[in-house]
């Protein structure tokens, strides 16, 4: 349990970014710290997720993310440890995921806050990425929609990512051949060694089209898309006979001003097609599902991921600008305070 | 039963149509008239119809609809009179559908053909369109994939052709307001008086956006699609979170030699859209199932239904041209043959 410090920092929208997200487009606020009401719980921020749905709240344009107004402190989940608590569920010193905010100290409901557990087996970061919104989200999109099959083909766009390492591993898990995408050899090798997939293959490669053929020799079954862009186009003339695509995110376009024009959708009436969205948040049952599924594979050590941690509040831009272009490696954190002791 | 000639008279592909198929892509063929063997049944073609799958099969590009060969007669579906039998389940004078051929006489395997009835409430037409193919697209589509519900707004393109006046049947019985989508002021009277979608809009209007606005005060939640093009862009703009998008189709680029580009599929994330490719043939259960279900509607007139009639096997190919044009209205049909007596 730590001291109360009189004064809270936030990092607060100052004008929408153009293309990247920077530094300057935010405000650095500090104000006094808040008390917890009757019903609140005043935790400090320990791990803050970066996740490249953010960009969505950071424009005014229609997002399935809704925007955050100017002036207002950026949204993020994070993992925290309770200072204060104005409700019985929560005492000084218990460790939380769920409360949101680019803050140093948060004011949460209770409601939105979920105890997690101090265990040597699952770092706290965990509790974000792979047992956390991201993990979450690859174990609905392959329950409720992709639903990979023994002996078919699965491709995951941005697999060394924490949404398409956990997608890749429960389609490995179903018995499919997986074949990752990842941005360059490194993340490549990483994926294929660490997250156990087939094959990868790096889009940054001269020909894609190509390597992807050889990785895919009965075409693609399933394709779990987090990019978008030239990748879809690719993956999509793949597509095999009542193929279905987790349609996750097109993140190699969220900094666009516009967006480009996509594929003819002829394919899909021929091919019999199944293209469906997916927002983790529509599924609230699942969150804890997939905690209680895959806690004991992390602390076994058969669900693998990877994070990436940068230092500081201040930092948080600069991740959301390297997720946003692939910049990160596994899971983006920002640590914002020590673990506890 | 009718006496049997001593030839028969077949269209045969004579060179891959580039843009419409004419008249001038096929050969008429006269040869003599072939006898059963065993398992095989010869027919008197009366009436045949006209899909537009069928512009796929003159194309020697990938499609759901195999290619047919050069020298080949054209395949599609007729109903027709049994003339001789080398099968006991079918005998001279019954009634088929099922035997496929744009030729005068036809011979087949007697597995592929279904009996039916004479029945003065159902006219023969009936069983290629509302009771057969189409009908049964329609029904597989809504049932499998669109899936409407009481008060929401289902779009149907095409609305006056033979696939989706049943979609929107379907629609309005489970409930829903349905707004069509048809070529011509005729046709959307059509639409709405007989066929009872509350509205339906023309999509040679020159504000089809405005107009589908209007008629949609509350967004779409299924779209069943049977065009593509511009009005598929229009629909698109308008789904609604979790809508539905029945891919049956998009005739408006089947004459063209290269498709142009698609939608951005960035709205499937944000909306969470399923767009799903249907070919009836995946289905083949919903044949009988349908038949079953929608025959007595068509014998009360609660499934209303319309055909055009083209006469002898040498206009097949401008019934053709026509209803990838949107030159028909209602099912296509081509007399080949008199109603049995």
């Amino acid at each position: 349990m730590s001291d109360i410090p009189e004064t809270r920092r936030s990092l607060v929208l100052r004008r929408r970014p153009s293309g990247e997200p920077r530094r300057e487009d935010f405000s650095l606020v500090e104000e006094p710290m808040p008390a917890p009401g009757e019903g609140e719980v005043l935790t400090r921020t320990i791990l803050l997720s970066i996740d490249p749905y953010m960009r969505g709240r950071l424009s005014d344009r229609p997002s399935y993310a809704p925007s955050i107004a100017l002036g207002e402190v950026m949204t993020g989940e994070s993992v925290g440890e309770v200072l204060a608590s104005g409700d019985p569920a929560f005492s000084p010193g218990d460790l939380v995921v769920g409360a949101r905010g680019w803050q140093t100290h948060t004011l949460s409901p209770a409601g939105v806050l979920t105890p997690v557990a101090r265990e040597k087996d699952i770092p706290l970061g965990a509790w974000l990425g792979v047992l956390g919104m991201p993990g979450t989200t690859a174990y609905s999109g392959m329950k409720d929609i992709g639903q990979p099959k023994a002996g078919e083909t699965v491709v995951v766009s941005a697999a060394s990512g924490p949404v398409g390492a956990v997608a890749g591993q429960l389609a490995r898990r179903a018995g499919a051949r997986v074949v990752g995408i990842a941005g360059g050899p490194e993340k490549c090798v990483w994926v294929q060694e660490k997250f156990g997939f087939d094959d990868c293959v790096d889009h940054h490669a001269a020909n894609l089209a190509d390597s992807l053929a050889l990785a895919c020799p009965n075409g693609i079954d399933v394709y779990f898309e987090n990019v978008g862009g030239v990748v879809q186009e690719i993956v999509f003339r793949m597509l095999n006979v009542h193929a279905r695509v987790v349609m996750c995110g097109m993140v190699a376009q969220y900094n666009e001003a516009t967006f480009p024009r996509g594929p003819n959708l002829g394919f899909v009436v021929g091919r019999r097609v199944r293209i469906e969205g997916l927002l983790v948040g529509d599924h609230p049952e699942r969150f804890a599902e997939w905690r209680a599924l895959a806690a004991p594979w992390v602390r076994d050590g058969s669900l693998r991921f990877r994070q990436t941690v940068m230092d500081g509040l201040d930092a948080a831009p600069e991740a959301l600008r390297l997720v946003l272009r692939g910049g990160n490696f596994g899971k983006m954190l920002v640590r914002v305070g020590p673990d506890p002791a």
